[in-house]
């Protein structure tokens, strides 16, 4: 049996799917586009028979897909089941296939891939893309461009397994790289994705519950709209996000509690509140990115530090390609 | 001296503008395009230079502006001059004119204009438009295409007044109307403008202030650049909105405080929370607008009870159109 260790970092020429949701899906029609061999599983089979018109080659069982030895394997099942996913797949993998995911939390589900003995070809992904839509009628290449993915690395991450799955985001995925922990991944995403979903969720949950309401829905303008468009996404798809990733998500809002009872105590009180609308303006004006023409840097990532050199790399820049041995790193934004 | 009772609703051939910011520059470009007499005072030379380039007819102080008499004379400084230009206005004001404000709160300004003794030619105005920029060069007639506006009436709002604002929204201005007392506009907008602004404020001050702040901004999706998009406006303007309807603001804050606390809790105790993400799937859906082209009525305002006539009118439909006695209302969502 070949280990994960024999992996040659950027040979990506079959990718297997499980799950043609709306980013599985997108994967593989991104892959296909590309010239990519795509093998996939799904649990209902139209939206199977619908890829393998799209010209993904189908497979009736996990462990058929694993058979087929792919270059890298991606999970894109919904959250609650990856975990038995994962089990499927520990117990089929073989080869030198490297197996990733597309889950938007990344503690449970690297836990779970160490606890189902993946470790050694496990890279955790997540691709800050989608739609408030779901499913593979849904799917679609594009959502993909350019899009942001965060990829983990733990103690024990291999290089080579690492190198092959930021080749394919940023080869014929189009996407670029920042590389986290798991639980720092987590702590981000329960920021800029998870809580801002509860926001927009809570804003809806307001305005229904209000005397006003009617006179609410029909004054809401476009900022409104804006503002609330995360939570048309599926409630059960919302709901997995914030329980799957609770730990991180819990301290965000007691911070948010405490933040917005002391500006309601200030409000009552005729005390002052500017502190409050300053520290967002300049937060937002360093969100301003770096041009994309900018020159990337190659960082080689060799020796046992390589883990480390990676997480600095991408502390203010973007993986934006990769090879067998290094990786290529734009900063995007002015560091704080 | 012309009473304000003597008007006749839907004469508008000329326009008064206090203040060419945003707001004031955006009506004042749409109304000289619209063929409409524009005049104007600005606190600020360049930016009054600039309109009467525009078209505008410029007014080196707000008693020259009131002795053009125009049909509709329109306020709209920064909340935080509104009492003092309210003040000036009623000083000098004469004839037939209506005045109008553009006020994002209601009940301050309606008090204002009682206070100045102005109540018989006074209806308050609100337009749901602008960006997150600011001044006469950013404006922009297009921003008002179609804009939702809040009129206000009060037990004491004189009918061909409000009828004339009406006519000059409906018709120049390429508006709709909905009807409120100033009590439920501050808490309908407190609802889908102030809080969602605090929250947006609040959801980029607690990415600043966290460890991961630079992974965060990094992996920050469309969604939300979306949902903070708000938060761009100039603090000191979103300061002033959630001061000024702090009465309305408040027990909104107190809760999205239960509510987060709630869901926090819930998620630590590993108790089920699908009923939150429910609520607001449902609030959502209500957003769905009827088609545009759908018919209008046609309702008469007579007799006393014209006021309470033109809130149930409201209550599910928007004014299109105002003539001397009457209003169109079309329906424009799904009552709740």
């Amino acid at each position: 049996m070949v280990t994960a260790a024999a992996v040659t970092g950027a040979t990506v020429r079959r990718v297997g799917v499980v799950s043609l949701g709306l980013i599985g899906g997108s994967v593989a029609r991104r892959l296909v586009a590309e010239g990519v061999e795509v093998h996939a599983w799904n649990p209902s089979a139209p939206a199977l028979e619908a890829a393998e018109r799209d010209g993904v080659v189908p497979h009736a069982s996990i462990a058929s897909l694993c058979a087929a030895e792919p270059d890298v394997l991606l999970l894109a099942p919904p959250l609650r089941a990856m975990a038995d996913v994962i089990g499927e797949v520990a117990a089929h993998v073989r080869g030198a296939t490297v197996v990733t995911d597309a889950g938007s939390v990344k503690v449970a589900v690297t836990d779970a891939a160490r606890g189902a003995g993946l470790s050694a070809r496990f890279v955790g992904a997540h691709p800050m893309a989608g739609t408030e839509q779901a499913g593979y009628e849904a799917s679609d290449a594009r959502i993909l461009d350019g899009a942001r993915w965060a990829l983990t690395v733990e103690p024990d991450t291999d290089r080579d397994a690492f190198l092959r799955v930021a080749a394919l985001v940023t080869g014929p995925l189009g996407g670029v790289v920042r590389v986290a922990t798991p639980a720092v991944h987590d702590a981000a995403v329960a920021l800029v994705s998870h809580v801002p979903h509860v926001f927009a969720t809570d804003l809806l949950g307001l305005v229904g519950g209000a005397d006003v309401r009617d006179l609410a829905l029909a004054l809401a303008a476009g900022s409104f709209r804006d503002g609330t468009r995360v939570a048309g996404t599926h409630p059960r798809r919302t709901e997995a996000m914030v329980v799957d990733n609770a730990a991180a998500v819990v301290p965000v809002l007691r911070r948010a509690v405490a933040d917005l009872t002391a500006l309601a105590d200030a409000l009552e009180a005729g005390e002052p509140v500017g502190e409050f609308f300053d520290a967002a303006a300049e937060v937002r004006a360093s969100m301003r990115l770096a041009a994309p023409e900018d020159p990337a840097a190659t960082v080689t990532l060799d020796g046992d530090g390589w883990r480390e050199e990676l997480l600095d790399a991408t502390r203010t820049g973007l993986v934006v390609g990769a090879d067998t041995a290094t990786v290529s790193v734009r900063v995007t934004h002015a560091p704080a």
